[in-house]
């Protein structure tokens, strides 16, 4: 009787499991020195949470269920956010401020399987609250950057491509989109790279804008924009600099954390959820090829749209998939992952097979990794093999001497004699 | 607009959620240093995959669900069990032996919340495949003592109750329970404790036996024998001890990884599922108040039930519910289970303001946990009651000096001038 695994999920066998764990382990380690928190909710939540802020439409993308005799329709979770600001509405008198919290959360989402899309996903979620400076949209982009540091990620496989929705909505508004069609504006933007260019022509034109307008708003889509040059910007679209505040205020601050050379400006960026407020980014590998490897911005009216006071709100979305394929396309595979054994215990006599598992315990008990070998055999040779096989940093070989074993060090090959009762010393100290 | 989280599910606030870390970390750690490697799966599973050892009756205990327009129903995993023995059977050939896994899920059962048991709850798996001895059952009995005594916890505190479902059967059997009735009376025997002793009177008479017998069903239920007195057992139900032999080698097993005074037999423990085939376990606390911390034993026909080989394999669950309320109830609650800054920097003046983003960044790129204060105040007072706060190791001064500020250990309230480009490393000689 086999039963397969649902489409679009993973089985994290030991192999899988340590990269996944060497990526978590790495999101968990930097947010926390950047000083976030993390939390976590539910694996499901009412199906009402998430039409708040994404309407009727996104019920489609859920795996929605309901109790047999139930009223309530529940969801999988296929983002955080409405959970975060369930979360923070429901306590927002009491946190202190800023907040900064972070997330890994497994997401799950009801759609066709592809490169770089699974139906069950990890994301890490970066978010800070109650700062209305722009130093908060600066500080999520840093921690990203500083992940990706981390990982051996470099200014050239990647760009943080950042924009303002105001920004673009006054270009717009300028073009002639009407006021009630910018949303729906974004939504084309943010879908312009997946769609033939007569499809996206025919479509603008849709929203007001003629074959020339189209154009001029393709032009302004396509445009890049180092930091540091917002006058250049400013020029190219021939808006004020004062329109642009707080795009400069966030320039500066990416100046000031050192990070300006990993970022452009990208007025094509928007993002498509209807929440955002102000600044948007995305984090592309540089080709532009792949998906977006992260995505965020600032949405300072949510938490108010879920029962809480007005906070403002900036964060980010990094998901596991497309980032390991950005890993494993770029070479940024470390040679080990697992953990190493600190010691193998070998029986080659059967006298001493009748110590190995007091022993073990006993290291164990100490907080050291030891293992020893389910075989039979006494040959010290395939023993060896064993221990060396799972990469253990020692082996400790037991014979007929009653208190003593041979330590020996299975990088160096160095061997000692060493007393029972003192391995666990020596390792400690060590290891 | 305010929407709840769903009945029996939580949220992680920050304080709750380096609370689960504290039990999910030394979770990983104690595996680890088994020799536990770990693995994971899909959040939601075919339905057919939890009723292959369950039957149907499981699917009213489980969250299901179907897309629309879809065929294939599908549920949140109500255990990992399933998972495993469909991973493994779909690799048996190539998994090398004995297989040593553990897994740390998030699990949902459609049950009524109360103490001890919610919707959505964690549970640490362990389970070692693919060997016959005794040592295995061992094995995974020392790993949960091993965790348990990590935390504080000490064999005054909880009792592991051993028991094998053959033995236990052939009591029933010489008492006249039909074959066909054993895994009744199993089930009859795992809910004995949650029922009036009359009600379970009843249902015993119903399986064959006459109130004699039930007298002498109750009282083999209740007796209890230390490790190393398999003897006064057999004597006392009547048994040889040949029938033994299994509890036997594992007695001897943990007496050699110095467990036994942990272990006891308690013939009333059977577990209700129907996959077990001989060892079954449970970890309970010392007065029986409470739901079990752990449940496990052997299941040696479950891979070959997955449609693998016939594969040896024994393993327990345990959930971090029960668990939290013993820690509690114990008084097991180290004092700080957070992560403390290594540093906070704080500006004095304007000038030491401009300082701080730049070395912020620069110290947490290099690994540092820094913080700095949001607060535009200048008061070193304030500022450094807000690092004190929360909990940072140092605090970095920074005012007019163009080079260099004052670092100040808080535990100590020792303070020295410290030259800006070498802050990171004093503090990583000293933390």
């Amino acid at each position: 009787m086999k039963i397969e695994k649902p489409k679009g999920t993973r089985d994290f066998y030991p192999e899988d499991m340590a990269w996944q764990n060497y990526i978590t382990d790495a999101w968990r380690r930097v947010s926390i020195r950047h000083g976030f928190e993390e939390v976590d909710g539910p694996i499901f939540e009412k199906l009402d949470l998430y039409k708040v802020k994404s309407g009727d439409g996104i019920v489609s993308e859920l795996f929605s269920f309901r109790r047999e005799n139930g009223s309530t329709d529940f969801a999988l979770r296929p983002e955080f956010t409405p959970t975060l600001a369930r979360m923070v509405a429901d306590r927002a008198n009491s946190l202190p401020k800023p907040i900064k919290w972070f997330t890994i959360p497994n997401l799950c989402r009801a759609e066709r399987p592809q490169r770089g899309r699974l139906r069950e996903f990890l994301q890490w979620n970066v978010d800070l609250l109650g700062l209305e400076s722009e130093l908060a949209d600066a500080e999520t982009i840093l921690v990203a950057i500083d992940f990706l540091s981390e990982l051996g990620v470099t200014p050239e496989h990647v760009r943080v491509k950042i924009s303002h929705r105001d920004v673009v909505k006054n270009i717009l508004i300028t073009l002639g989109v009407p006021e009630d069609k910018i949303l729906d504006a974004f939504n084309l933007l943010d879908r312009r790279d997946k769609m033939e260019s007569e499809d996206f022509e025919k479509a603008a034109m849709a929203l007001g804008l003629d074959e020339h307008r189209v154009q001029r708003f393709q032009e302004a889509c396509r445009s890049r924009y180092r930091t540091g040059s917002l006058g250049s910007l400013c020029k190219a679209i021939g808006m004020p600099e004062t329109d642009v505040k707080e795009l400069q205020e966030l320039d500066d601050k990416l100046h000031d954390l050192g990070i300006a050379e990993w970022c452009e400006y990208d007025l094509g960026i928007v993002r498509g959820l209807a929440y955002y407020t102000g600044v948007v980014y995305e984090i592309h590998e540089s080709s532009g090829a792949e998906r977006a490897l992260a995505g965020g911005g600032r949405y300072d009216n949510l938490i108010n749209l879920f029962g809480g006071p007005k906070t403002p709100a900036v964060g980010f979305g990094m998901g596991d998939v497309v980032l390991s394929n950005l890993l494993r396309d770029k070479g940024l595979i470390p040679d080990h992952i697992g953990h190493r054994p600190d010691i193998y215990v070998l029986a080659v006599s059967d006298l001493g097979a009748k110590k190995v598992l007091p022993l073990v315990a006993d290291l164990r008990a100490k907080g050291l990794h030891a293992r020893f070998s389910y075989k039979t055999t006494k040959n010290m040779g395939r023993l060896l093999k064993e221990a060396v096989g799972a990469s253990s940093r020692y082996a400790l070989i037991l014979d007929d001497a009653p208190e003593s074993g041979q330590l020996k060090n299975l990088d160096t090959q160095e061997q000692v004699e060493v007393r029972l009762d003192e391995v666990a010393k020596t390792l400690h100290d060590a290891v």
